[in-house]
């Protein structure tokens, strides 16, 4: 089966995304699911061709809404900044495509409410890339917990820190501007640890948090490259986003959770991690050496009871038989490939795929709450979706 | 010099405070004190006299107003439930002793002040045994602040888990009843690292936090050990204090603060941990490795940049020459050696000890602020100490 | 630029190369090659036929000698076991031929003069598939070294365990053959070690080793998967290779040496581990963390000295330009891009490329020294190439 | 149980050993033994009285024979380099006395021979102060290793790496003349690894292995301090020691092992490390972080195998019921304690100690092979004791 794609941006996660179309169908044939890229898009003409001919689609295009409007298209893939979100898979629904969108869904709880509301009334998958679901270490942790392998959760514990602004000269790209972007680290990186709290905790029921911004100006964009590098100018613009959130949650279970993220934490780079303790044991998990897992159990015996690092490589755990031999790892990229293979797989076998619009529109209900509860300084409900 | 030492409690605290006198002639001759361990005081009779003779006390005693009134004793260590404190440290000081307090300084922050105000007009010195602060480590990790290696603090992050009552089967020990203990974590941990944070980072200004009690009925205590161990009968009783508690916290210079202490923390028998990250590099810090400092530095050429563990060990270091060659690390007992070390050092010269009773006070607002903030459900003011 | 590739074998290597060629486009597209996958050959139809179409070739091919003396083909890629490269790759150079080919370069050190022979007298470009070079980590420690960071080498000290056949019932695949294989983890794995230790320390002048089998027999192979698993039958066969080498060296520079291969170290799936101590620093790598450096500075500050972890992944740092953001890590397959990157740039523009077929005799000698020490029980000396 | 103690060697092991006697009625009262601190001999008389008063022992002496001819003493501890080792433990044994003798027990194996020869004939106790055994984690791998938790042992792999002298200004101390130390790291570091692979794996049977130095030349001595600190002055002097010695050894097991010892690996100061592979499992250890214990299993289900770190610290592991709660860790100088306990246990109950003089002619047997291979560059068998 052959599924034409429309992908809508074409910077980082584009890159990212391109490669995990390319890579699917040479480590999971027996899929049987032929991602064909079809159309990039983008508004910069020489840019976006440039990205069509390294990234290997077909063609390429710079009216995001011809791309939609396209019979031959499958599937849309939206890369574009948080603002957009809306409006294009919107269209895409209503166009009757399949749509993936980075996250966080939307900017606002209100547009991902609309947007829910739409997708609900569709025999069509939506998908939003919460892609650290899919790295095999966290999916096995998800499979120890229902295995029952840590008992009843008491603690999640969960940091998501970074330290590519912490340079003062660093200049505003649209990651800071609150009308693109929505949010600072809180919707870029909360965003992710909240959904894997949802995923391997359950629901939360109320937060209470804070937000910060250290640097309150900085040099206007001259310059940006692929990946998150940039050069500013000598004019200076303001800072609109959060530099830092972080919060305190209740589970609906009784299990208490912390979490934080930041774009100033000096030396972490990508640092997404988080620890769970329950009543049977423990685990913990780092990004940044994504191919291992911690793991503690009291049924070990007493005296050799210690944190396992488990390196996730055997055909046995979740994605890797598909990979290589034990003990060879793999990298960030491949946790796109594996969110695609499920979500393709949804698809073909007109199946469910998780997370869906409706699991985005929660972290967005997370996420909205903490900025209500930053605000009013108090505890929030979460709103139920 | 010899000073002759009264302690009251001869428990876990008690063992561990034995050994770092009987320590501190052999390991720091320079200082040119020898603390005597004249009298040692407990309720049971039969308990003290083994104590006495294990930990090789002179005289023992079982009415600690005794050996407060004794003329021939310099320095009262209180080792002893936090409800005990006050009586206790008041009448050491009306006594014109010199005062060791294991922490939390009291169970209150009203009685903190009370202490405080008879420790001000009094020119006796005075000690809360935050023994953190001299694992060596953490004050390499205080002068790599001073020495402005970190440039200015961003984010300070702190855990305190432990994991010893997690078994719902573990009795109702003291630590388990408000009246004795004050709180569960969170006087007894939280008050650990809410002491480095104050140490390491500066003044806090509000907090907001919530605890929880997960078992909330344990049997009652038939028999216990001088360590943590106990054994329960069949009866069971109320837990009246929170077994896991987390607050998050804004200091005066900005920084942005998390901390959480918990008893379940399946694995985590005696993990307290932080982080602090700064514009210019970053620290952390494991008791459970406390030989060593993880520490990132931004002045680092870009290309070598990486968080060094710094094994703790060298003559350079803070009280390491006392020691060991380089290499051969040292144990969590050492830390008591170290705060009589410069407890004594003050006595004998009139320098000042810090953490004195005010600093001890001081934590004490951050707690029951806590508290409060915890039934208020709202960000809580930390009062001026 | 456009090359033609023909590859030989389609297994586990091949299916790493395909990626490799695949990748390359993408990741460096300023490097302005694109490797064509033509043609892919293998004795079995039907699997190669499968293969082709997975790893995405235009054509299979079941006759080796058929596939070089093709026209259109620019690189001959070997991936087969060691016993067919001689005449693989004579061929291929006699047709002219650029060759890549799997490591070692041959099964015996004759074999492997031969090649050089002719490969010395042609103006084509050979490449032994040592990928580890090309380990962004691997390459930062020789950047270091030769930014002269930890002065003169004293000790290399090198070991490559695995631990797939611990099972007595794991049967005989061909790597345990020695008329395939040539030799178990000491020509599969010591060579690796060797190549790096050539790389990064310089010539060895003499060494001593050991072997051992610690499983005489096995079951007769009945199947085998992409990978490196295998099921066996009833019947038992010999095993004709090592199970585990180790051996001692001195180098030319003065430099002490200790190498070791086995697959019989319980929970090491994949460790390739070095450390290299110098007169001004060390280095520690390890290939199950490959995206890591152990780097230790003497010129650091007394009081802060310590391994740093260097968490490869700055643009900074070789290769990974190319790639994600720092703290995006990649996989092991990625060793495979870089070093056909290299290879291909080299015919591009017409210059060298390390390690060749030269350097692959090296290795050879140096690995064949040891089979005679172990024979003789005395040390040897490494014949130089 | 009174035992008087006179000790030979006031310097680092003096420090060492005086510390391990004071502290061990205090935390394993339950033995029953006090070791009394009787007279400390040295043949410096200032530095000798100030060890006394410091290191808190009644009586100092500059003549060990008059110590040791004293009706008084029980036990004679030999902290002296090894040239002096023989007649002490000598006129000890002769003189009735139980002996202590620091590592290793002689400088040749003939010393060791006629020593052990004389300690046959004696009912008094002797002890090689390889202290390394009892660091708790070590107990616990012999243990794990007696309950066949690895099964059959296939590896041994250790280093004992520091770096003191690796600048080349750093004077020439005892330990750095053959006829005083008897060699460099090899007598002082492959010692203790060797002993402790007697130990856990067995006996050896086989050895080859090599020695250099790599600083022939350094500044005679100036001033010295109590640990391994030392001043140099403006003359040289010849080193006549190995700086670092490495060699391989078949045990009779059929396992192999390779052992390294250095002062030149720069950031590694304390660094004796081992690692062994069986059937079943795997352990592996570092001294620098001996609170802790590396542990794999076989047995584990296949997607949670991984190594354990253990944090030896439990009641139910060995020797740590005396100290600390788990999590609360001790140092190095605890081996000591733990090794004079089951001595003055052997002594008091008249059982075996384990390593006493025999133990440590094996470990001298070894040595002496390994110091024979490098000479004559082959392999030696190791002469059976």
């Amino acid at each position: 089966m052959e599924l034409n794609i429309g992908m809508i941006g074409y910077s980082f996660m584009g890159k990212a995304h391109s490669n995990g179309f390319r890579q699917l169908p040479a480590f999971f044939p027996e899929l049987g699911v032929k991602p064909v890229l079809k159309v990039i898009c983008g508004r910069n003409l020489d840019a976006v061709k440039d990205a069509a001919e390294t990234y290997q689609w077909e063609e390429y295009e710079t009216d995001w809404e011809k791309v939609i409007a396209r019979d031959d298209i499958d599937v849309i893939d939206i890369c574009t900044p948080g603002d957009q979100h809306l409006p294009m898979a919107l269209a895409a629904l209503k166009a009757g495509k399949h749509v993936i969108c980075e996250k966080p869904l939307t900017n606002t709880l209100a547009e991902a409410r609309e947007l829910l509301t739409v997708a609900e009334n569709t025999d069509k998958k939506t998908m939003v890339a919460f892609n650290y679901r899919r790295v095999p270490a966290v999916a096995l942790a998800r499979q120890l917990i229902a295995e029952g392998r840590i008992g009843e959760i008491y603690h999640w514990r969960a940091v998501y820190l970074q330290d590519w602004i912490i340079d003062p000269d660093f200049p505003l790209v649209w990651r800071l501007e609150k009308d693109k972007a929505g949010s600072g680290p809180h919707g870029d990186l909360n965003a992710h640890i909240i959904d894997l709290a949802l995923h391997l905790v359950g629901d939360i029921d109320s937060v209470v948090g804070a937000d910060t911004t250290f640097i309150k100006e900085r040099p206007l964009l001259e310059a940006v490259d692929g990946g998150l590098g940039a050069q500013g100018g000598e004019q200076m613009g303001q800072v609109t986003v959060d530099d830092a959130t972080m919060f305190l949650a209740r589970f609906q279970n009784g299990a208490l959770g912390t979490f934080e993220a930041t774009r100033f934490a000096a030396g972490r780079r990508n640092y997404n991690h988080f620890e769970i303790n329950g009543s049977k044991g423990s685990i913990a998990f780092n990004l940044q050496k994504m191919n291992e897992l911690q793991f503690y159990s009291r049924d070990d015996e007493d005296h050799i009871q210690g944190f396992r690092e488990i390196i996730v490589g055997e055909g046995s755990q979740p994605f890797m038989g598909a990979w290589w031999p034990p003990g060879h790892i793999i990298g960030w990229e491949h946790t796109f490939t594996h969110e695609f293979r499920d979500f393709f797989e949804a698809i073909a076998q007109d199946g469910t795929f998780s997370p869906d619009f409706a699991e985005g529109t929660k972290v967005q209900a997370v996420l909205e709450s903490v900025v209500d509860s930053a605000a009013t300084k108090t505890w929030q409900d979460v709103p139920k979706i």
